[in-house]
């Protein structure tokens, strides 16, 4: 990799290399390096330890999936918990649904004031918004005292490792679980179906201890190494595929979010939970 | 890029890259360079002209999807064409159906005698069936000389340059719809939905001049530049939506293909049909 090229691989021999006009910021915070760099193909892009979180261009496709998905399957979503997504795009998303309040808990301020300076395009001031509440903390230790109070949760995390770890895991999801309202769903991203099948295995049992009815879905991200990327999702009640494309219209419609999004539609939706053979077997080889 | 890795990008921006463990064969025929190279993340390869064209370890996905589509969506499928395919990875789940013949025309004799020697994982001996007729020649000559002989014909082909310029033809398409018998479907292989939206709306228009059935499926190849692919199909008479999941699990088993796919299913049949938003409006704003 030459100083213009900036790459990325999850196993050492696949590698996404992308073209770079300028490296506008790298800094070292108390939880990770921070680097936002200009590419060619995808407009700015935001890059924690190495791995691309988001870029300009291809952003909307994981925040109307991991957002979408879970408040459409929700008849009436009011409040809403993100943890991680510090640079708003899910929070924008949450925004476009008539909600009453969205906290997003975000471990590193860093994120939010680099996401603030450089990434308008993705959060569009949802920050600002009067329903918004942003807290830096760590999100298990926020869980910890709540009870029944949340709709939905967002868990917009990097990969677990380092301090995201301990959200894939067992003891987070009963948290999680005890956290939301008994119609209650959680949304996480759950990692590459060809090249981490183990984060895809570790979503999947975590969430089947507790939640009733868990689903993966998958959707392209070209930023994400491999770029076919997961969504898990656990839920106390509602399926997201018991609901008829007419019902997935009338709530986009009612809600105000038709006309928003250029990625999710009510077809996708429900196409997007069908898993190809050979992940159907990963998850029916147990945990 | 160093010699120990092989690069492929389709805008110059944004490049996939393979750690390679060894060049097994690179050579020069009249039509193109063809190399094969052994590599850590996707095992053997084949690459024409730069471009891969097919992988070990991720070779099921294209081709079960180009094949079991128009073959499962067509009640009773006999004679099959594919044109270009001559990895025989098509040809290989042609055979897998009872199909009573399947002509390969691939134009370059070479590209069979590599598939041959390096690739039996793929083709898996397809050559041989005594139902295979392997032809080595034009496409477009030997469709020239057809009417109504074909229940499905399947155009594996590189991307639309040089040679396979043609096969992106609405006169090609003309020629094929001739070909085929009154319930006959056409699938060709129609680029990257992200990067190359104009090879995906010249097959898809080029089609709608003469089928009355044009459908856009997509699946991820993670050896094809930007992962997410398409395949459009072109059918007479038989719609590949307007068949239940019953019927597609009845006809897989049926035909003795039940177990034998690693990405197909009667879900993900349906499913790939779903488009995303942002595709919708490119294929809505005309050709």
């Amino acid at each position: 990799m030459t100083e213009e090229w900036f790459s990325e691989s999850l196993d050492g021999n696949f590698a996404h290399y992308y073209r770079v006009k300028k490296l506008l910021l790298k800094k070292r915070t108390p939880f990770q390096e921070i680097k936002v760099l200009d590419t060619y193909a995808f407009g700015k892009m935001l890059v924690l330890d190495g791995a691309v979180q988001t870029a300009v261009e291809d952003e909307y496709i994981y925040h109307e999936m991991i957002v979408h998905l879970p408040l459409i399957t929700h008849p009436q979503p009011q409040n809403i918990l993100i943890i991680g997504g510090g640079d708003g795009g899910a929070l924008r998303r949450v925004l476009e649904h008539p909600v009453k309040k969205a906290t997003l808990v975000e471990l590193d301020e860093e994120v939010i004031k680099v996401a603030k300076e450089f990434f308008s395009e993705i959060h569009k001031g949802a920050f600002e918004d009067r329903r918004a509440i942003v807290r830096t903390e760590n999100g298990v230790e926020f869980l910890k005292e709540r009870k029944e109070e949340f709709d939905v949760i967002i868990v917009d995390s990097t990969d677990p490792v380092g301090e995201a770890r301990v959200l894939f895991s067992p003891e987070f999801y009963s948290q999680a679980y005890r956290a939301l309202k008994e119609e209650g769903i959680l949304a996480t991203q759950s990692g590459s179906p060809f090249f981490q099948k183990e984060v895809v295995k570790e979503a999947y049992f975590g969430l089947k201890k507790f939640f009733p009815i868990v689903k993966v879905a998958l959707f392209p991200t070209p930023t994400y190494p491999g770029v076919l990327w997961s969504i898990t999702l656990g839920s106390k009640k509602h399926h997201p595929l018991h609901i008829s494309k007419a019902e997935i219209e009338r709530r986009i419609k009612k809600r105000g979010i038709f006309g928003k999004n250029k990625y999710y539609t009510p077809e996708i939706h429900l196409s997007s939970l069908s898993l190809p053979q050979f992940l159907i077997e990963v998850l029916e080889n147990g945990s």
